[in-house]
């Protein structure tokens, strides 16, 4: 079969490698599709040469069906089709014990810290599995692990109906954040500074803002304040990445609202605390996912609310997965997908 | 009757002036006792220059007895020992409506924004007063304040019994936080540079750490991950003002722990971002306090939980207030107060 591995030196390599067939407790899948996330590309810039071994077949945005299944596995078969949480925790450290699984203090990454999916046939524990609702096609599914991760972003902000979020970004998951924010009956501004993407948008239907831009109401802060009527924005997703967004954040947030940092940020940033001080207000970082997140991601695809197939700028060969990861490096694209097999 | 004023150019001056009746709705206080404290300090810097209209008689943390009642005030009779919560809220923007009255939009503090307690008589809205319980010297009753912005800290931390907290910094809002965190049945570590101030720490009963030090276990992050079994902290606060002790805040605190940010960092200052999304921690902003704080700072006063007078250092007379600022300007003195009137 093919595989798709960094090799190093910010190179993605094409490989043949033998299938390994399912163990006890494990389930072998042929895979799908498999998106390419920020995550992917940092680790092909070698921001994780440290936790990987190189060849290393990456990957964890993904969707299949069930080829085999090995001894001592219950309630699937092959041709089920399903999506992978790609979390292995310990179950044993503190964190882990206090009920926090998904952000065990050893958590194993499953296409960062152990082999991913972009290869034909994968092989992971049963655990792993999320069946997918009926309804919801393969090339859809591969978004259920970046809705999942919107949906544990706003659960975790503590969003209520008839509330305002700010979404600073509007790369794939701010746009995701945004719509589950919508569906959970929140007003939605979105903050992002290139005119293609505040166009995606409000495509989908929501208020945009040019952080970079003044207006009649002044800088973001000025406006927001004026769009809120003095108040500032209940919760704030800092989804962007970008120096400048951590300042906006404090600054648009009304007193005790709520910033919740989404994005990753590798080195620490300044972060006016004389605001957070001064309003009382919460930072929140937000990680990963809990198994319900996948569940409701599922849901959200399979009813139609999320209409996250839109996201989808370009879908690529397995062979051709370095021109995928150049896409996705212009900026242009929003998600990349990689057609490992045919469509079931 | 004097009074003493910040006067620019980083001077006290002592005043002559006439004390003003109590109007309508109004307490006019014999003033017995002023805290000095680092806001104060901020004050006589400039910092507050766009605030402040000199000369500005300031001073928030006091005790007193009412001298004269003002027509329509009820509940309240010359003689009678009183503190003041020194809060004016407009009770109309978002915040107040919201019920956050305590930081309302447009809040007036008073001994800043308007004049405080650093005269002979004092005449302030009888709403602003809290009464003392039986027992508590006026001396010891000028702490009452900082007491509450203790309380209110915790508070708002949501620290339980059996869990650790961790005070970076070990002036005397530092003390405060550290005490009532042991009373809320917490085991305390306080983190403080100053070997005198950890010193008086130990003698308060709490486990010290120097946070310059490296032991055998490494540095901060390293003992506090050896002292609880490497879970980290559940909360720590913040108290500290220094951008090193932010940084260690992030390091130390659990998965899905707390830092509450209790200290003034008047410039944007680097924040482990990264640590907050690993870790999925809270950062709280926490200022002044509401009314229930007060209330509950009068009873740890009362009942002798909280031993706050051992935080006095010095007590100087009202004309000798510049030498006041002076001993808490050197580092050296942990509450200065001045003695305005005779005791009670």
């Amino acid at each position: 079969m093919l595989t798709a591995a960094y090799a190093g030196h910010q190179t993605m390599t094409v490989l043949t490698a033998e299938p390994r067939p399912p163990g006890p407790g494990e389930v072998q899948i042929r895979v799908a599709y498999v998106g390419l996330c920020g995550t992917d590309l940092h680790v092909l810039h070698g921001a994780m040469d440290h936790r990987v071994t190189t060849p290393a077949v990456i990957g964890h945005e993904m969707s299949g069906t069930v080829a085999a299944v090995g001894a001592g596995v219950e309630g699937w078969a092959p041709g089920d089709p399903l999506t992978v949480m790609p979390l292995v925790w310990d179950g044993t450290c503190p964190a882990c014990r206090a009920g926090h699984r998904h952000i065990c203090q050893h958590l194993s990454f499953v296409g960062i810290d152990e082999p991913g999916a972009l290869q034909e046939y994968w092989t992971v524990p049963a655990d792993l599995l999320v069946p997918l609702a009926p309804g919801i096609a393969l090339r859809e599914a591969a978004l259920v692990e970046p809705l999942a991760v919107a949906v544990h972003d706003v659960g975790r902000s503590g969003l209520a109906a008839g509330e305002t979020a700010v979404v600073l970004g509007g790369g794939p998951i701010g746009m995701l954040i945004a719509a589950v924010a919508r569906h959970q009956g929140a007003r939605v501004l979105l903050s992002e500074p290139d005119p293609a993407r505040r166009a995606d948008a409000e495509a989908w239907g929501f208020e945009t803002l040019d952080p970079r831009a003044d207006g009649p109401d002044g800088d973001l802060a000025g406006r927001v304040d004026r769009l809120t009527d003095g108040a500032g924005a209940d919760v704030v997703f800092e989804v962007s990445g970008a120096p400048a967004a951590v300042l906006n954040a404090t600054a648009i947030a009304k007193v005790r609202g709520t910033v919740v940092i989404v994005a990753i940020h590798p080195r620490p940033v300044p972060v006016d605390l004389q605001r957070v001080f001064w309003r009382e207000l919460r930072i929140l970082g937000a990680r990963v996912y809990e198994r319900e997140d996948f569940t409701r991601a599922v849901q959200l695809l399979a009813d139609g609310t999320v209409p996250a197939s839109r996201l989808i700028s370009r879908v690529v060969p397995l062979d051709a997965v370095a021109e995928g990861f150049a896409s996705l490096e212009s900026g242009q694209a929003m998600k990349v997908l990689v057609q490992v097999g045919a469509e079931a």
